[in-house]
């Protein structure tokens, strides 16, 4: 009974079907039909133009939108337990040429314009010191709690105040729409680009960076490939992307997963580190405690010394997730 | 009809197969069971003990090999119609931070040690040129013509004797393999690191870099997650590599398409632009002759003014090798 | 009367003459006389085998020497206010290709072990999290305090267990080694490169990269080049260091530099932020103080709302120490 | 008699007595009043605005300059033999984080615009191949050679047309324009930067990157800091620059070296290998020639097997010069 991580759970049936039926040879790299329909794909979900890239993972899709706000003497600001900062093994650093991320703090690995301003105001202007280039906030956060439309809407507009491009990695962007239940656009509202994350969500291995300024996306077509993510078989991500988009399935496995996360929170009740607001609960417990789930079977992370880490997956077993909670609610 | 290129051919049925039966959670990355095999599965197949990591493209292998050998401050020899040098968009810049790429001559884009020598002989000890650190081959070469083993342990014994590490581009190894017809660790003999393709021989979405010195590749796998190809369902990675090795799926699905290359290049006779020991057939052909074929429903790429490039795949049906051998000796 | 830096302070006389008989023609670069004095000069100085580089910057200085520990996939600990972190406009981001400063804390801008350790020790073995390859201190301290030899030995150990490098940023090494008055190896004990900084202390533009371990040089010297650090009348370089080391001259810009921050210090009494250890002196002061200081032509910098931060250079004017001394006293 | 190179000849006088005239405390950096003045200065002598940054070396000036106009994923085209090519340590790849330089034939040295569309026509559009963004030109060139202001502006025209940056490196632009006796804004007609070299021609430590577009400055002034390029008392670099500006001192100390060059070249006849319109002066010689010119106490390289080059500096001594000529004719 795996709690471990959502990024390692199975495929949904419909994407290997999708998938299979690609599988006839088709232009290489992007030029495929399915890739060349990503696009249009975004741009119907999002109610606005975009220009979408497949990549393999969120670590390529992160660096690879920041590389379209961040010069390589230039820095961008995230949360300093960001994914990006933490768990990339310095992929910004080499995506972005030795630019820096300056680090903010804010409660449930959000952060918001005072927190932001707290990192640059006391930047000195000039050559000496490096200089923010964009914001980079992750959707749902690392504590997987969800930045409301207004909480976005201010940080946008904090960041065209100071000429800050704004990224939002969305590793689990679906897991947040879920929890908003609002229109997709809304869940990212002011984003300049927005890693759109599949894998922990049904997908195989595909992300997309999606460009809400179109032209932003062309540059970034050449450091995919430099980077060496421009698969020949490109169809295969696409077909991914666009199985997951279809009816959305990526809102009804994120639903799924966050109903699981839900059921083990509420037993958790005052153990709770964080608000379960998508597929992350961190709860307060001891060594013994978690040896005592762990004995029961259950996998999961520490977190810390006095805290676990469990993360819900699009096919969390139900009897699982219930016995998780009761075995919570026992402790 | 098309013979455009390897590059997009279908996925083989075994690779799906084993791919389907990896779809249950294991651990994430590259600590899943199958992608555990793969060090033992490559020892086994190069009697000698190596080191194998997945990523997805050849550019990232093949840069992710170099970068184990060639420091910022150098770099590697290669032909100048090297895949590294025409066509990876740069990534070797990229993965290599700035080291740069000699450039060697040679017939059929094959290099040997006297062509390696014309390039670095010239160049002066000291800081003022940049100093060649590695040698790297493609194997088959960019006109689809293979190194024999003498020419192999010739530009080992050179490179070694030059402290020079030597890399093999085998995005089409497994051609070269199936017509040396000899153990694959002859066909690429004395290299330290050897990018061998999956892709444009029956895989879908993974190639492995396989170290020689197993010491080299721990810090390559650090630059694999830095380059974002650290994929959390690395299973899925391994479970292609392994389906191509077993049973000797990688050299059946290469001797199908060296064999519709050589029928295709028997039918072009004198018009061959290099001898055909892989799956690609370089002819000279006239712009009307190109046409004409065109015309007849075949797809390939023009090869500059005069000649055109055909490339065969593992899935080749017959009657198109047939036909388009036909169409040629009618030209 | 200013006060605001010694980064800007008058060349020494001698130094001007010793450059000015290096004005006939030499071999060009490091090639010169001169330039190949300088091992031996450090080694002499140190009293073990030492490779020197020049170099214009303090900021080129320690990022080739960090570039000598640090791989792009790596890390550096430093204090979270070190130069190499907030003034160097990303430099080290540069010269390492992308690796990171992980910040640690300590009083008086000075880390301790413990303060090291708290930084590293949560970092995960694995290449999700950058590695630490390198601690890197600056001796006297960005707020002008020293490290004493046992804080240095003790830092050492602690690297060498960890097996991190240990960079010295010695831009005011000088002023260290004359306060402590002891050996100079004994002032950066345990260094595996410094930092020697001689521009602030009486020199025009040359530092040097002193590595105690000779080989490491080697590599350096083709970064130095490739950062186009090599100037070609090298000479002029080496000819202000070799100046600087003649007759301890360096210790005695640095003891003229730290006697006035003394007298300058005894008068702050309570105002003193930090001890004044070598040429610096922060002070608590109001904004009318300040403004009051300046009404009397002294010049300084701020040092956020409530302090200043005044610097003695080598040539400090004896009359303009003491009105200082005196108008800190009257506040 | 040293003809090696001009390289690490004398500083001249004048660059002394300002050099130590500006020996009093001024702003740090480029905040002092002389360097303050290098805009105003280039823009008088060039009749138009411009921007301008001193910087220690000409490695330096000439990949800040292209790193205003080349960006990682990129490419500049330059003449094979080229310094930035052949003789700079790879430090554009570093400078550039990785762009390539993609290389160009032509006689002396010099590159037409067919030379460069012969380069870049066969450049397939799209991300799979490096794209050209710069076109870098050496004035006078690598052979000494001159580009007229027609070849100029022809090259200047063919670049926009292309959408290309047009770099010059002047490391001997001076002796190129004292050649063409023609205003300094005709002698690099069109470009978009210039690398203005003084070292060479009796400067100390300091060059000039000169932007056309003042705007271009804004981002190179960052990546000049981050390279360790921003000396802190930058007024001892405005002050060579601007001494050498002064009273047409640049060309004066050009047109002795390049009358120097002139005498020995027309001695050596028929042996020239390439017209001497600098100061630099390649003739055909054997093995017995130059050591019988060497035991006569001439200094210089050889060129290959079967030449030498010879350069002559703006403080070559008329004897010396007269003696080599002497020398050369009775070969």
């Amino acid at each position: 009974m795996q709690f471990l991580s959502d990024n390692a759970a199975a495929v949904h049936p419909a994407v290997w079907k999708v998938m299979m039926a690609a599988d006839s040879a088709d232009a290489p790299y992007d030029g495929d039909a399915l890739s060349r329909e990503l696009d249009a794909a975004f741009t119907a979900l999002f109610g606005r133009e975009c220009a979408a890239l497949w990549v393999a993972t969120g670590t390529a899709a992160n660096c690879l939108a920041l590389a379209s706000m961040v010069p390589p003497h230039g820095a961008a600001v995230c949360h300093r337990e960001a994914h990006i900062e933490m768990d990339e093994g310095g992929a910004p650093g080499f995506y972005l040429h030795g630019a820096k991320l300056l680090l903010a703090g804010g409660e449930q690995a959000k952060i918001a314009p005072d927190a932001v301003a707290a990192v640059i105001d006391p930047i000195r202007d000039g050559v000496h010191q490096v200089q923010p280039h964009a914001v980079s906030i992750t959707q749902a956060s690392e504590y997987g709690c969800v930045y409301r439309p207004g909480e976005l809407s201010a940080l946008a507009a904090f960041a065209k105040e100071r000429g800050l491009g704004l990224h939002v990695d969305g590793a689990r962007f679906a897991n947040a729409a879920a929890f908003l239940d609002c229109a997709p656009a809304e869940a990212c509202a002011g984003a300049d680009a927005l890693s759109f994350g599949f894998v922990k969500n049904g997908g195989m291995s595909a992300e997309a960076v999606v460009f809400f300024d179109p032209e932003a996306a062309h540059m970034i077509r050449f450091r995919r490939k430099r980077a060496g993510h421009l698969q020949s078989k490109g169809r295969f991500m696409a077909a991914q992307i666009l199985a997951m988009l279809e009816d959305g399935l990526w809102l009804a496995n994120a639903r799924a997963a966050n109903a699981a996360a839900a059921e083990i929170g509420a037993a958790a009740g005052g153990r709770l580190l964080h608000p379960v607001e998508a597929n992350e609960v961190f709860l307060s417990c001891t060594a013994a405690e978690r040896a005592a789930l762990r004995g029961q079977g259950f996998g999961f992370y520490d977190w810390g010394d006095g805290a676990a880490r469990l993360v819900t997956a699009w096919d969390a077993r139900a009897e699982h997730v219930s016995a998780l909670a009761r075995a919570i609610s026992a402790l």
